[in-house]
Protein backbone atom coordinates (compact mmCIF):
# COMPACT_ATOMS: atom_id res chain seq x y z
CA UNK A 1 0.00 0.00 0.00
CA UNK A 2 1.10 3.84 -0.65
CA UNK A 3 2.57 5.71 2.39
CA UNK A 4 0.28 8.67 2.47
CA UNK A 5 -2.65 6.25 1.83
CA UNK A 6 -1.60 3.55 4.50
CA UNK A 7 -1.04 6.35 6.58
CA UNK A 8 -4.20 8.34 5.74
CA UNK A 9 -6.73 4.98 5.67
CA UNK A 10 -4.89 3.53 9.53
CA UNK A 11 -8.07 2.86 11.87
CA UNK A 12 -7.71 1.47 15.04
CA UNK A 13 -9.40 -2.25 14.85
CA UNK A 14 -10.41 -3.41 18.05
CA UNK A 15 -12.17 -6.90 16.68
CA UNK A 16 -10.51 -9.75 14.76
CA UNK A 17 -11.04 -12.73 13.26
CA UNK A 18 -10.06 -15.73 14.79
CA UNK A 19 -7.53 -16.86 12.28
CA UNK A 20 -3.89 -16.86 13.44
CA UNK A 21 -0.92 -14.30 12.11
CA UNK A 22 2.32 -16.11 11.25
CA UNK A 23 5.78 -15.68 12.45
CA UNK A 24 7.01 -14.71 9.83
CA UNK A 25 4.06 -11.75 9.08
CA UNK A 26 5.56 -10.51 13.22
CA UNK A 27 8.69 -10.43 11.83
CA UNK A 28 7.85 -7.75 9.09
CA UNK A 29 6.36 -5.71 11.86
CA UNK A 30 8.87 -5.38 14.22
CA UNK A 31 10.96 -5.25 11.37
CA UNK A 32 9.46 -1.81 10.02
CA UNK A 33 9.70 -0.91 13.85
CA UNK A 34 12.94 -1.41 14.14
CA UNK A 35 13.57 0.90 11.23
CA UNK A 36 12.26 3.26 13.27
CA UNK A 37 14.64 6.93 13.78
CA UNK A 38 16.19 7.15 17.68
CA UNK A 39 18.35 9.88 19.20
CA UNK A 40 21.77 8.56 18.46
CA UNK A 41 20.63 5.68 16.66
CA UNK A 42 19.93 4.63 20.48
CA UNK A 43 17.15 2.15 19.63
CA UNK A 44 15.83 1.31 23.73
CA UNK A 45 12.89 0.29 22.16
CA UNK A 46 12.03 -3.56 23.28
CA UNK A 47 9.27 -6.23 22.18
CA UNK A 48 7.84 -9.15 23.93
CA UNK A 49 5.67 -11.22 21.08
CA UNK A 50 2.47 -13.11 22.99
CA UNK A 51 0.25 -15.43 21.72
CA UNK A 52 -0.23 -18.22 24.62
CA UNK A 53 -3.87 -17.78 25.83
CA UNK A 54 -3.05 -18.06 29.18
CA UNK A 55 -0.80 -15.18 29.01
CA UNK A 56 -3.27 -13.15 27.17
CA UNK A 57 -5.67 -14.05 29.75
CA UNK A 58 -3.66 -12.92 32.26
CA UNK A 59 -3.21 -8.84 30.67
CA UNK A 60 -6.94 -8.67 29.71
CA UNK A 61 -7.32 -8.47 33.74
CA UNK A 62 -5.25 -5.50 33.88
CA UNK A 63 -6.95 -3.03 31.47
CA UNK A 64 -10.59 -2.34 30.49
CA UNK A 65 -10.09 -3.23 26.48
CA UNK A 66 -9.61 -6.62 28.05
CA UNK A 67 -11.51 -8.38 25.32
CA UNK A 68 -9.41 -6.98 22.31
CA UNK A 69 -6.55 -8.51 24.50
CA UNK A 70 -8.07 -11.15 25.30
CA UNK A 71 -9.22 -12.16 21.34
CA UNK A 72 -6.43 -11.13 19.42
CA UNK A 73 -3.88 -13.55 17.96
CA UNK A 74 -0.93 -11.69 18.74
CA UNK A 75 0.25 -9.12 21.01
CA UNK A 76 3.22 -6.91 20.97
CA UNK A 77 4.29 -5.82 24.54
CA UNK A 78 6.46 -2.67 23.67
CA UNK A 79 8.85 -1.28 26.66
CA UNK A 80 12.23 1.32 26.90
CA UNK A 81 14.57 -0.02 28.23
CA UNK A 82 15.71 2.00 30.76
CA UNK A 83 19.49 0.78 30.98
CA UNK A 84 20.00 1.93 27.31
CA UNK A 85 18.28 4.84 27.89
CA UNK A 86 20.10 8.58 26.42
CA UNK A 87 17.09 11.42 26.78
CA UNK A 88 14.00 10.06 28.97
CA UNK A 89 11.54 12.50 26.21
CA UNK A 90 13.34 12.04 23.13
CA UNK A 91 13.60 8.02 23.67
CA UNK A 92 9.69 8.14 24.24
CA UNK A 93 9.04 10.48 21.42
CA UNK A 94 11.39 7.17 19.38
CA UNK A 95 9.06 4.59 20.77
CA UNK A 96 5.89 6.61 19.34
CA UNK A 97 7.49 6.28 16.01
CA UNK A 98 8.51 2.84 16.38
CA UNK A 99 4.87 2.53 17.54
CA UNK A 100 3.52 3.95 14.64
CA UNK A 101 5.70 2.40 12.01
CA UNK A 102 4.46 -1.34 13.02
CA UNK A 103 0.85 0.27 12.83
CA UNK A 104 1.42 1.16 8.89
CA UNK A 105 3.36 -2.06 8.49
CA UNK A 106 0.32 -3.93 9.82
CA UNK A 107 -2.31 -1.85 8.17
CA UNK A 108 -0.09 -1.99 5.13
CA UNK A 109 -0.43 -5.93 5.04
CA UNK A 110 -4.56 -6.30 5.55
CA UNK A 111 -3.94 -6.76 9.23
CA UNK A 112 -5.51 -4.42 11.87
CA UNK A 113 -3.96 -3.43 15.31
CA UNK A 114 -4.70 -1.02 17.74
CA UNK A 115 -2.53 0.98 19.66
CA UNK A 116 -3.68 0.11 24.00
CA UNK A 117 -2.06 2.67 26.29
CA UNK A 118 -4.71 2.12 29.15
CA UNK A 119 -2.90 -0.80 30.53
CA UNK A 120 -0.08 1.67 31.80
CA UNK A 121 -1.58 2.31 34.58
CA UNK A 122 -0.40 -1.59 35.59
CA UNK A 123 2.38 -1.29 33.95
CA UNK A 124 4.31 -3.28 37.34
CA UNK A 125 1.84 -5.96 37.05
CA UNK A 126 2.17 -6.45 33.14
CA UNK A 127 5.71 -6.48 34.02
CA UNK A 128 5.55 -9.70 36.05
CA UNK A 129 3.50 -11.32 34.01
CA UNK A 130 5.74 -11.24 31.66
CA UNK A 131 8.44 -11.69 33.70
CA UNK A 132 10.14 -8.08 32.39
CA UNK A 133 13.12 -6.52 34.68
CA UNK A 134 11.77 -3.37 36.54
CA UNK A 135 13.93 -1.90 33.81
CA UNK A 136 11.79 -2.49 30.95
CA UNK A 137 9.22 0.43 31.49
CA UNK A 138 5.94 -0.28 29.76
CA UNK A 139 5.98 1.49 26.54
CA UNK A 140 2.27 0.02 25.07
CA UNK A 141 0.84 -2.97 23.92
CA UNK A 142 -0.42 -3.58 20.24
CA UNK A 143 -3.16 -6.10 19.51
CA UNK A 144 -2.91 -7.15 16.08
CA UNK A 145 -4.83 -9.64 13.66
CA UNK A 146 -6.79 -10.20 10.69
CA UNK A 147 -9.76 -7.54 11.05
CA UNK A 148 -13.29 -7.97 11.61
CA UNK A 149 -14.72 -6.37 8.53
CA UNK A 150 -16.27 -3.06 9.57
CA UNK A 151 -16.74 0.55 8.37
CA UNK A 152 -14.23 2.60 10.80
CA UNK A 153 -14.25 6.45 10.50
CA UNK A 154 -12.12 9.15 12.62
CA UNK A 155 -11.41 12.65 12.69
CA UNK A 156 -8.82 14.95 12.92
CA UNK A 157 -8.58 18.76 14.22
CA UNK A 158 -8.57 21.00 10.61
CA UNK A 159 -4.94 22.22 9.89
CA UNK A 160 -5.75 25.83 10.67
CA UNK A 161 -6.56 24.72 14.19
CA UNK A 162 -3.08 23.07 14.29
CA UNK A 163 -0.69 25.35 11.86
CA UNK A 164 0.49 28.66 12.36
CA UNK A 165 2.98 30.62 9.45
CA UNK A 166 6.35 32.09 10.87
CA UNK A 167 5.16 32.55 14.87
CA UNK A 168 2.82 31.67 16.90
CA UNK A 169 -0.78 33.20 16.43
CA UNK A 170 -0.15 34.42 12.79
CA UNK A 171 -2.18 31.62 11.03
CA UNK A 172 -1.61 29.47 8.02
CA UNK B 1 6.00 4.30 -2.47
CA UNK B 2 5.05 1.38 -1.01
CA UNK B 3 4.38 1.86 3.11
CA UNK B 4 7.63 -0.85 4.35
CA UNK B 5 10.00 0.04 1.58
CA UNK B 6 9.14 3.99 3.03
CA UNK B 7 9.77 2.69 6.22
CA UNK B 8 13.30 1.07 5.45
CA UNK B 9 14.48 3.12 3.21
CA UNK B 10 14.21 7.00 4.94
CA UNK B 11 17.38 8.18 6.10
CA UNK B 12 18.05 11.59 7.88
CA UNK B 13 18.60 14.21 5.16
CA UNK B 14 20.72 17.22 6.57
CA UNK B 15 22.17 18.76 3.24
CA UNK B 16 19.44 20.39 0.93
CA UNK B 17 19.60 21.95 -2.79
CA UNK B 18 18.68 25.40 -2.76
CA UNK B 19 14.91 25.04 -4.53
CA UNK B 20 12.28 25.95 -2.63
CA UNK B 21 9.29 23.39 -1.24
CA UNK B 22 5.47 24.37 -1.87
CA UNK B 23 3.37 25.46 0.41
CA UNK B 24 1.39 22.40 -1.07
CA UNK B 25 3.67 20.24 -0.12
CA UNK B 26 3.74 21.55 3.27
CA UNK B 27 0.15 20.71 3.73
CA UNK B 28 1.01 17.27 2.41
CA UNK B 29 3.42 16.67 4.97
CA UNK B 30 1.14 18.17 7.50
CA UNK B 31 -1.88 16.29 6.74
CA UNK B 32 0.51 12.94 7.44
CA UNK B 33 1.31 14.29 10.59
CA UNK B 34 -2.42 15.01 11.73
CA UNK B 35 -3.47 11.27 10.75
CA UNK B 36 -1.35 10.33 13.68
CA UNK B 37 -2.95 8.65 16.21
CA UNK B 38 -3.01 9.51 19.80
CA UNK B 39 -4.65 8.99 23.14
CA UNK B 40 -8.60 9.58 23.39
CA UNK B 41 -8.05 11.23 19.70
CA UNK B 42 -6.53 14.67 21.61
CA UNK B 43 -3.97 15.62 18.85
CA UNK B 44 -2.35 17.84 21.29
CA UNK B 45 0.56 18.36 18.06
CA UNK B 46 1.17 21.62 17.24
CA UNK B 47 2.91 22.96 14.22
CA UNK B 48 4.95 26.46 13.42
CA UNK B 49 6.05 26.32 10.13
CA UNK B 50 9.34 28.54 9.32
CA UNK B 51 10.85 29.50 5.37
CA UNK B 52 11.81 33.03 6.50
CA UNK B 53 16.06 33.49 6.53
CA UNK B 54 16.14 35.83 9.60
CA UNK B 55 14.23 33.34 11.83
CA UNK B 56 16.15 30.41 10.45
CA UNK B 57 19.39 32.32 11.65
CA UNK B 58 17.82 32.88 14.84
CA UNK B 59 17.54 29.20 15.24
CA UNK B 60 20.29 28.20 13.76
CA UNK B 61 22.49 29.48 16.53
CA UNK B 62 20.25 27.57 19.13
CA UNK B 63 21.82 24.06 17.81
CA UNK B 64 24.83 22.45 17.02
CA UNK B 65 23.24 21.98 13.65
CA UNK B 66 23.51 25.11 12.58
CA UNK B 67 23.96 24.58 8.86
CA UNK B 68 21.08 22.13 8.43
CA UNK B 69 18.58 24.58 10.06
CA UNK B 70 19.77 27.74 8.06
CA UNK B 71 19.94 26.14 4.83
CA UNK B 72 16.71 23.77 4.82
CA UNK B 73 14.23 25.51 2.69
CA UNK B 74 11.57 24.59 5.43
CA UNK B 75 11.50 24.03 8.95
CA UNK B 76 8.61 22.38 10.95
CA UNK B 77 8.69 23.32 14.70
CA UNK B 78 6.82 20.65 16.48
CA UNK B 79 5.25 21.41 19.93
CA UNK B 80 3.35 19.52 22.54
CA UNK B 81 0.34 21.73 23.81
CA UNK B 82 0.60 21.10 27.34
CA UNK B 83 -3.25 22.83 27.95
CA UNK B 84 -4.69 19.91 25.56
CA UNK B 85 -2.26 17.24 27.11
CA UNK B 86 -4.11 14.49 29.24
CA UNK B 87 -0.91 12.31 29.98
CA UNK B 88 2.36 13.39 29.22
CA UNK B 89 4.26 9.96 28.44
CA UNK B 90 1.30 9.17 25.79
CA UNK B 91 1.09 12.37 24.45
CA UNK B 92 4.76 12.01 23.60
CA UNK B 93 4.53 9.19 22.14
CA UNK B 94 1.85 10.16 19.80
CA UNK B 95 4.22 12.98 18.79
CA UNK B 96 6.87 10.68 18.08
CA UNK B 97 4.30 8.92 15.87
CA UNK B 98 3.13 12.31 14.49
CA UNK B 99 6.73 13.24 13.51
CA UNK B 100 7.45 9.61 11.97
CA UNK B 101 3.98 10.39 9.73
CA UNK B 102 5.55 13.36 8.31
CA UNK B 103 9.13 12.14 7.72
CA UNK B 104 7.56 8.79 6.02
CA UNK B 105 5.30 11.17 3.43
CA UNK B 106 8.57 13.44 3.12
CA UNK B 107 10.25 10.85 1.94
CA UNK B 108 8.12 9.01 0.15
CA UNK B 109 7.43 12.22 -1.79
CA UNK B 110 11.11 12.00 -2.87
CA UNK B 111 12.09 15.03 -0.42
CA UNK B 112 14.39 15.05 2.39
CA UNK B 113 14.14 15.47 6.26
CA UNK B 114 16.04 15.43 9.34
CA UNK B 115 14.77 15.31 13.02
CA UNK B 116 16.53 17.59 14.91
CA UNK B 117 15.85 16.94 18.68
CA UNK B 118 19.30 18.32 20.42
CA UNK B 119 18.18 21.98 19.54
CA UNK B 120 15.15 21.21 22.94
CA UNK B 121 18.68 21.98 24.86
CA UNK B 122 17.60 25.60 24.00
CA UNK B 123 13.76 25.09 24.06
CA UNK B 124 12.87 28.02 25.89
CA UNK B 125 15.06 30.53 23.46
CA UNK B 126 13.36 28.69 20.36
CA UNK B 127 9.83 29.93 22.10
CA UNK B 128 10.79 33.47 22.09
CA UNK B 129 12.19 33.48 18.67
CA UNK B 130 8.67 32.21 17.53
CA UNK B 131 6.42 34.20 19.75
CA UNK B 132 5.40 30.83 21.51
CA UNK B 133 3.67 30.64 24.97
CA UNK B 134 5.34 28.40 27.63
CA UNK B 135 2.43 26.19 27.27
CA UNK B 136 3.82 25.04 23.69
CA UNK B 137 6.79 22.75 24.85
CA UNK B 138 9.06 22.08 22.43
CA UNK B 139 9.35 18.94 20.47
CA UNK B 140 11.24 18.64 17.99
CA UNK B 141 12.47 20.30 14.57
CA UNK B 142 11.82 18.62 11.50
CA UNK B 143 14.05 20.22 8.57
CA UNK B 144 13.40 19.72 5.43
CA UNK B 145 13.86 20.20 1.60
CA UNK B 146 15.34 18.47 -1.64
CA UNK B 147 18.03 16.31 -0.70
CA UNK B 148 21.50 16.77 -1.88
CA UNK B 149 22.69 13.59 -3.73
CA UNK B 150 24.68 11.28 -1.76
CA UNK B 151 24.66 7.91 -0.19
CA UNK B 152 22.94 7.31 3.24
CA UNK B 153 23.46 3.93 4.90
CA UNK B 154 21.92 3.28 8.30
CA UNK B 155 22.01 0.08 10.54
CA UNK B 156 19.83 -1.38 13.13
CA UNK B 157 20.20 -3.86 15.91
CA UNK B 158 19.09 -7.09 15.13
CA UNK B 159 15.56 -8.34 16.26
CA UNK B 160 17.10 -11.10 18.52
CA UNK B 161 18.97 -8.43 20.53
CA UNK B 162 15.54 -6.97 21.08
CA UNK B 163 12.31 -9.09 21.13
CA UNK B 164 11.61 -12.34 23.59
CA UNK B 165 8.73 -14.70 23.17
CA UNK B 166 6.28 -15.03 25.42
CA UNK B 167 8.52 -14.08 28.54
CA UNK B 168 11.64 -11.92 28.93
CA UNK B 169 14.74 -13.70 28.19
CA UNK B 170 13.14 -16.74 26.21
CA UNK B 171 14.69 -16.28 23.14
CA UNK B 172 12.74 -15.27 19.53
Amino acid sequence: METIEAIKTRRSVRGFEAWDVSDETIVQVLDAGRWAPSGLNNQAWRFIIVRRPETKIDLSELTDYGPTVKNAPVLIVVFLDRDHMYHYVKDVQSIGACIQNMLLAIHSMGLGGVWLGEILKNREMVNKVLGAPESYELMAVIALGHPLSKIRSSKRKELNELVFREKFGAGW
